[in-house]
């Protein structure tokens, strides 16, 4: 089914703002996902069709549903993948680096003239293979997003509050720590923000929820425009009760139909189980 | 050192209510202890001395802190405990069944003439091997305290949600689960409510944290004696707080000495961390 980084982004992001998605897909891209992508209102101007096949991932989840099992991997081709922004687009000013190669995020990020926030996302594979390009990646992003296991693999901590610390010592002002049902840590000089994921039985699939997380986070930000402590902590909280939709049912299934209403009175519901 | 969940659970409560405390401890407790312990208030007329060893438990934590390896556990005098409760201390309202023979909570809780709030905790070792006793026990009380392995285990459901309402359907209205460094989740038909733990890096001995953390939260509730609730929310922070004082030293360094402003301190740091 459809799925990536980029697109569980996208689909909470557009509830706030404009997504352009950068990207590259293959020739056996459907026609309808297409479709499907500029219906819900993304720009499309640098998605790249390249010859070769989309990438593929396959994946289980077991147990408590927090990390998935990968069953198997084809990159197609992301393996040749240089992104591509047009002229118009460069001057945009919230930058989600989705999870991929650092070098290619790099890239990416080198094309863009002035932007106010970036927020870097990346997985165990890069921190392994690629650190050093990741570190040094780090001193030109505002946020970096990981979940509790890639920050504790990245510091060497196992205390989340001092893998948060490190790494904001590697150059990013503010740290993201993603911790699947327990919810999420942010970190930065000014303030420590905690907050648990929404409480509910129905997880089905938290493919993407890591992503639509942070669409929800930047979508926020990027229409409220003011980066302060108020703002960031209802960007977790918008993060929190978007993800909280993208686990309910397969896919897009959920956040694809799900509207800015939906995620207010959510949130709503939220408060009463979070505040005292 | 000096510990046992009694204790622990004392140092917390003691700050918001008169704690009396039913325990068996051998003849080689240490007469210091004795004196610590009424010099703290703790009401001890219920407090057995027999013949044999005081009970005694050794642990390691490693990686995340948040399970202790057992290294070793002498029961001695435990073996035969049978509780004793004073004639006076048997009208007392708020009972605190610390981890132990579920059969030795409930021949306590059958001396009790008529409790407004029973508070049960319990163990993996007992969810094994006293299974049905500790589900018989489910039906005389009013909130049952788990971690979420214990929850997990008993249940048989991963996701904590359900395992709650698992865990309700067994008799206890109340349920509240402590997810160590993830913070709390507590359930009842009326509300949810998730509170995450209070951000620290100064992680030194968990041991106690779970029993500091009822100490705090039933304390509070002791005193305000209205069980609503606004009451439970505020009395879950309590224990939240309560917890990460004790786990920034060993043993009771640190709860021997905190104070109710210390509390309300933090809390109010606290809320900081988790309001949006």
């Amino acid at each position: 089914m459809l799925g990536g980084s980029a697109v569980h982004f996208a689909m909470a992001a557009r509830l706030f703002t404009k997504v352009n998605l950068v990207a590259v897909i293959g020739r056996d891209f459907p026609k309808k996902y297409i479709a499907f992508l500029r219906q819900k209102g993304i720009i499309l101007t640098s998605l790249i069709q390249s010859c070769g096949k989309t990438f593929k991932w396959e994946g289980a989840y077991r147990g408590d549903m927090n990390t998935a099992s990968t069953l198997s991997t084809e990159l197609g081709v992301l393996t040749a993948f240089r992104p591509f922004v047009s002229q118009e687009q460069r001057g945009i000013k919230y930058i989600f680096l989705a999870n991929i190669d650092p070098d290619i995020q790099r890239c990416l990020l080198g094309h863009m003239r002035s932007p106010k926030l970036v927020v870097l996302d990346s997985m165990n594979y890069w921190i392994r293979h690629k650190r050093r390009a990741l570190l040094r990646l780090f001193k030109k992003v505002d946020i970096y997003v990981a979940n509790d296991q890639e920050a504790r693999v990245l510091s060497g901590e196992s205390n989340l509050v001092r893998a948060a610390k490190w790494l904001r010592r590697q150059g990013p002002g503010m740290i993201l720590i993603k911790k699947g049902e327990h919810g999420v840590l942010f970190y930065s000089d000014k303030f420590i923000f905690s907050l648990p994921a929404y409480p509910t039985d129905k997880v089905i699939d938290p493919t993407g929820a890591g992503d639509t997380f942070a669409g929800g986070f930047m979508g926020y930000l990027s229409k409220v425009e003011k980066i302060n402590e108020s703002n960031l902590k209802k960007a977790l909280a918008f993060g929190t009760i978007a993800a909280s939709f993208n686990i309910e049912d397969f896919g897009l299934n959920k956040t694809a139909a799900f509207t800015i209403k939906d995620l207010e009175n959510r949130l709503a519901e939220f408060r009463k189980c979070v505040l005292f």
